[in-house]
């Protein structure tokens, strides 16, 4: 399988590229902007990995080539650029291409971090499903989980990951559902339709306000049971 | 310290109630808007504990009379009679009671349960408070809590509590954290000030659509970690 991370270079990103290039044989390829950047990121995660004794290649591409030919593209972008990035890979775009959405919008204030869905929609998930061509299925995962721990390679991690996405997609969801498995320590549980993006989003700001507020509490995860 | 349990008679107010006259030496009144029910129920809660060996008064009022003296009121009655149950019971509130809201509203279509807050409110417990007097503070608790594991003295608890007050009510919170920790396998969390009820209040609808689409997952619970 080919994963394009788009806005690979940094933020959930990151962690989402090292951790399926050493837990999977899957072809790994970091998207963004600018192709320079890019490849420096991609060198960078190749030489990390190397350095923990894996010889791994991981390339880095312009947004568009990234996404081409890819079966699972992650876009961990900012929210306010998600619409756009899927508009200009739209073409480049698989036919049953799966489209992950793990954008949150906040705000801060002098009380913390709120929840700050796009402007006419409810979240961020299905305000990237409404600009995705209609052929590609797109699941909400990976809000909750901290970029930090996730890109550092030497944090046990113990989180689990909601997966988002209505019933004609549920063949992504499960593609989905096995890539989070493949990372030790996440679980993947199931949030329903994207209708229930929400609140699932929603979760990632009071993580942070919970870190501000909680001295023994930093990076926090979320668990259901 | 005087508890009082409005709407006790049912949901998060029953369990709150058992656990609390099986756990601390505090005085227990359930409330409810008919004195009889009140009675019938606190009847029944002291006929369980029995039932368990403990020998324990529970009290059962109508809703103003159980607030009367109480230095701890937690209001657990549906999010649209929250406002005028604080307002019929704003008089007999002593001068610096604690008002506890775990309420939250949610409405269901055929995806599942969806956040609901009040009309021209944030979040239940933001609502609460503007109907309260200023001379009481305001704690929101107890929002994530599955009412039917709490109502279970057989059942093992294993959760995070998020508590939510502003700055000038560190001492309200404090006594609500104590309340929590004296249940075992509740730890509470701080999230910080009220204007962050929306996104603890969201997690409730949640937590019904995780028991509703993972088989193996009901009344679930969240934790922090």
């Amino acid at each position: 399988m080919r994963v394009a991370l788009l806005g690979g270079t940094g933020d959930i990103g990151e962690g989402l590229a090292l951790r399926w290039a050493r837990e999977t044989d899957h072809e790994i390829v970091v998207g963004s902007r600018k192709a320079e950047k890019a490849a420096d990121k991609a060198a960078e995660y190749e030489a990390e990995l190397a350095d923990r004794g894996l010889d791994r290649e991981v390339a880095g591409l312009p947004n568009e080539a990234a996404a081409k030919g890819a079966d699972l593209v992650v876009l961990s972008v900012p929210p306010q650029y998600a619409a756009d990035t899927v508009e200009g890979i739209a073409e480049a775009l698989a036919e049953d291409a799966i489209l992950v959405s793990p954008a949150v919008g906040m705000t801060r204030d002098e009380d913390g971090f709120h929840y700050n869905p796009p402007p006419n929609a409810d979240s961020v998930t299905e305000y990237v499903a409404e600009a995705a061509p209609d052929r590609v299925s797109v699941v909400g995962a990976f809000h909750n989980i901290s970029a930090n721990r996730l890109a550092d390679l030497d944090e046990d991690l113990d989180a689990d990951i909601l997966v988002l996405g209505g019933e004609k997609d549920e063949d992504a969801k499960e593609t989905v559902r096995d890539l989070t498995r493949a990372i030790p320590g996440l679980r993947p549980v199931d949030a329903g339709p994207l209708s229930n993006a929400h609140e699932v989003e929603g979760i990632t700001p009071l993580l942070i306000n919970i870190a501000m507020h909680n001295d023994d509490m930093s990076h926090v995860g979320v668990t259901f049971h």
